[in-house]
């Protein structure tokens, strides 16, 4: 017990707030990518139409970045809910998993410019896949701790485990689409993650309605 | 109701201070954008002062955003001041709204480097309403789901949800000016933003001095 | 009274987090322009170490904006101790004080690159004494709206407003020198700013102790 | 006492919320290097492969600098859990830390691009070094102001003094290193930190075990 010192709740609140400051600085760079580049010759509607235009894939990048992000802040919040206290481990757990998200705005940069190329593909889905999975590591860290709200039943931890992975499933999954199809074609297909999400979701409230302990 | 669990006040909590995060880097990013050019030949008085006026456009576009995106943490500030619960849905919705604030300083850029083109009017118009709408739809969706302080009057509420739109109202009124006089002008027109927002503000305090339900 | 609604606890947290915030950004990104420029020819020792003693002037430029906004950040931090409700007015007011924080970037890159020109020492003192005048701005509504600490005494108020006026005096004294000695010698009397902060200090402390209303 | 007057509870908090923004974007800007270098010709598989490959180097500055920001702020995370009030005094040393922390992305630059000359890594160490030893004097003062928990032990509050030390007592040691062998040799000691922070406590915790007091 003394090995492994429990913070009070000051610790737990700044953990929070440390997280939640690196996701908001993460999930705003991305959109600096988005610039108009130089305009050659007069700037007219045309040109500049045409400057816009070409920022398409990256505002594709953007949002795409954004919502995974967005999904990936949406679980820590709901994870720490149900997160009661922290150690020194959760809080080393938790900065390699912001290492990951400060570091997404790279992979979203390189499928701006290049995500006709399947290496970019490749290097988006590891380390997005990577974040979804560090996310998964710290749940069952504090599970395994005792960190969570005891009164959570273990159907509800393995779920809540279960669902950080939606995001890593679907994208690696989509790997093996890759020789085969066009990369917009494989990237489209990681709009599977919202229905798998919802699933998930939908599946955990009614299995929470009629719990298999009762 | 166990099918839209309502998240405790620290879910609450999070949501707003995550919220500030992304609506302070953004405000600031817009910033990044006022430099001064590189100067050929020797830097004199005259050579330098003659970068620093030629970046009076960005420091205008800077200007303009930083108010719109002021006024709009404000509404924001305001809104979580009677929204008394959070549920999932409402953390979507606003990281929807988060998802435009981020992008906000791409449009400022396309005004400060090309605000003389009808068309760059027109990005900057669309994205800034689409913010003002998310911020709307948040507030409608949690008087919907009955997340606000009970005690607020039907009036209020409604009052609520018109005063976020005067940055829409204005700006996309302001299109239709477009065919017809400079960008400047169209431009300066957005300075009814301010009146407007303080004639709805004028008219909510008037009203709740003298209520229509007493 | 009910024209100026006074917002709660939760309304004062927000307002100083979200300036938190601003200011953690600005002062951050103050260090963005402190970079090593490419490097011609074989990168040794030699080529580096040029490159690296070519950006010391930036590094002034970073050391000196990062201490003025360290300080008006601790005037911040010291007038929200007795600044005990918001409202909206302040709210505003606090958002412009805001706008010119973001802003310092730009000066300070200014500096950093023609520090030597006088224009760019005018700029950067003028956008700097406006940030400082701005906090005494808000000071002086929070008394005149009753929103400080009724305890606090007319004496301390008064002594609250001139402490945040340190920056922009000597900044602005400061330029007299201008036409008469070389820029460095005038950035170089922004020292005085330190002795005069702590003066004032002293002074208070001092008067504090033998209040005279008593 | 009263030259020295101890701020409330509201003063602590942000402090600590000022240096958590600081932290968390110095931390996520050091991934800004990251970036894929523009591609000459086609963009294949062949030359985006090529061009990921050649950011390893700021990959490997990106993960360094990463674990060692997030090791002083850890320190600092623990350091507040038991600094229970903050003075000016404290508030200034703390400012002077964070602009060192904010300094990091520059020297970590340096070491993306020019890792394999002794210069950029005598840099990094000295400003890395610094922000280590900022973070001790901040420790020492806060005992010597009476402003950490008078509960802890004499011995705990020594330790925690040295705790801080293990990256510029391995940084500096390794640049002893420096003449006889290669620069990525050097860099690879600084491994040595997590041991050695890790060491240390392990000796904190059996001697919390075993207090000499007792």
């Amino acid at each position: 017990m003394s090995r492994n010192p429990v913070a009070p709740e000051f610790g737990r609140e700044r953990l929070v707030f440390f997280s939640d400051a690196v996701f908001a600085i993460a999930i705003t760079l991305l959109a600096l990518d988005v610039r108009v580049p130089d305009i050659v010759g007069e700037a007219t509607n045309a040109t500049v139409g045409a400057a816009i235009a070409s920022v398409a894939p990256r505002i594709f990048a953007y949002a795409l970045s954004f919502a995974v992000v967005g999904l990936f802040w949406l679980a820590h919040w709901r994870r720490y809910l149900l997160i009661e206290h922290v150690d020194e481990g959760l809080v080393l757990l938790n900065i390699i998993l912001l290492g990951f998200v400060a570091l997404i705005p790279f992979p979203t940069a390189l499928l701006g410019e290049h995500g006709d190329v399947p290496i970019s593909v490749v290097v988006y889905v590891l380390i997005l896949s990577a974040t979804g999975v560090m996310g998964t590591v710290t749940w069952v860290y504090a599970d395994r701790n005792r960190l969570i709200d005891p009164d959570l039943s273990r159907y509800e931890v393995r779920l809540g485990a279960l669902r950080g992975l939606a995001v890593p499933v679907v994208m690696l999954a989509s790997l093996a689409l890759l020789p085969l199809v066009s990369t917009s074609i494989v990237e489209t297909s990681w709009l599977a993650i919202f229905p798998v999400q919802s699933l998930i979701r939908r599946f955990v409230r009614a299995r929470a309605e009629d719990p298999p302990e009762a």
